[in-house]
């Protein structure tokens, strides 16, 4: 797996499978988010089975090629594989980002969920960015732990001292709060996926995020 | 991957997240009822998170290791890669076989479930054996379609010529009904993992497929 692709964290659409639905409306849903300035995709469907993200993937991969956009999936190392994605993303009871390593290769970019000050011990070298939080309530994740805050946000960034991308309940109001904490970029889900207008939704949070990074 | 173990499917144990609790229990369920005959044992866990996945699948790996015993994993390739597993068994709305067999390699065992006419389709050149089923109702896997009963496996049996093993609500009573009825074995899981002694359960159903097998 060859990326090749710069890590702009700035705002990474987690595409939620409830919310869009079927593989077309993840597509479709991903298409909008990039025009409206999104720098990173991520497939995350634990819901469906392995056949339909799968499916998801391919048309992703097939939206997302010719662009900047990095294409994550989340926890599959087959499914990744197959359909030629940037890299994958885990969470702390996923399998190991060694692991993951061995299979992907060294060009691959591997993210980690970081959620508390003790899990900055499993941040090992394999490991290209981290997703920290989730930062405020969410409920698109109800495997998600607790709320971290903007504090623990600022210092799990400051120690871990990677790429990173602030995740959990962010919208176009509370971005720039997490870029001034520490975050490189802001990881949305209903904010995009469950807007009316994915495109304007995106440009809006991109805008926050940028004017934030910018000062 | 190499298995180079013969393809004996007569009492196939699929072990179940839940009557197994732990990656421990799994390992525990699985060494007694090979004591007790069994010849495949299926790493099934849809329930746990991947880490645990991979946890049972090294104390399995290392349990079967030198056995003449199949250690097959359901769905995820890559924990049957980084466990050195003899091959995985994968579902109608799982990955495609034919992507399986281009990670696994030639020599890799794999299966898919097969539970209706119709499926008879889906049964490509990289499939080494199927699990016909729902044989009777079951509990214990919950999307599992309808039961196909004693006619519809002697028909898909017949019909796919390769090797199966019929799966589904099968304990002792009614084993040797499926042989009888074109199965070359059985697949069993509440039966031997949520017996109170699974090694002479595993060989009470062993002998019945065995008597049936020799008529």
């Amino acid at each position: 797996m060859k990326s090749g692709k710069k890590l702009d964290l700035s705002l990474y659409l987690v595409l939620d499978a409830n919310l869009c639905k079927t593989p077309e409306g993840m597509a479709e849903t991903a298409r909008k988010a990039v025009e409206g300035g999104c720098t990173v995709v991520q497939l995350r469907a634990p819901e469906w089975k392995k056949k339909k993200q799968l499916r998801a993937a391919f048309l992703l991969k097939e939206l997302l090629k010719d662009t900047d956009v990095l294409f994550i999936v989340d926890d599959h190392i087959d499914i990744a594989l197959l359909s030629g994605a940037d890299g994958v993303h885990v969470g702390q009871e996923d399998i190991d980002p060694k692991y993951v390593r061995q299979f992907l290769g060294p060009d691959a970019v591997i993210g980690l969920s970081v959620g508390s000050i003790k899990e900055l011990n499993t941040i090992g070298p394999d490991v290209d960015y981290i997703g920290i939080g989730p930062v405020f309530s969410t409920k698109t994740k109800v495997d998600a732990g607790a709320a971290v805050g903007l504090g623990l946000l600022e210092y799990i960034s400051k120690e871990a001292g990677l790429p990173n991308v602030a995740i959990g309940g962010i919208n176009q109001s509370n971005a720039a709060d997490c870029i001034r904490h520490g975050a490189d970029g802001v990881a949305v889900v209903s904010a995009i996926c469950g807007a009316e207008d994915p495109k304007a939704a995106a440009a809006a949070i991109k805008k926050a995020v940028n004017d934030a990074l910018s000062i």
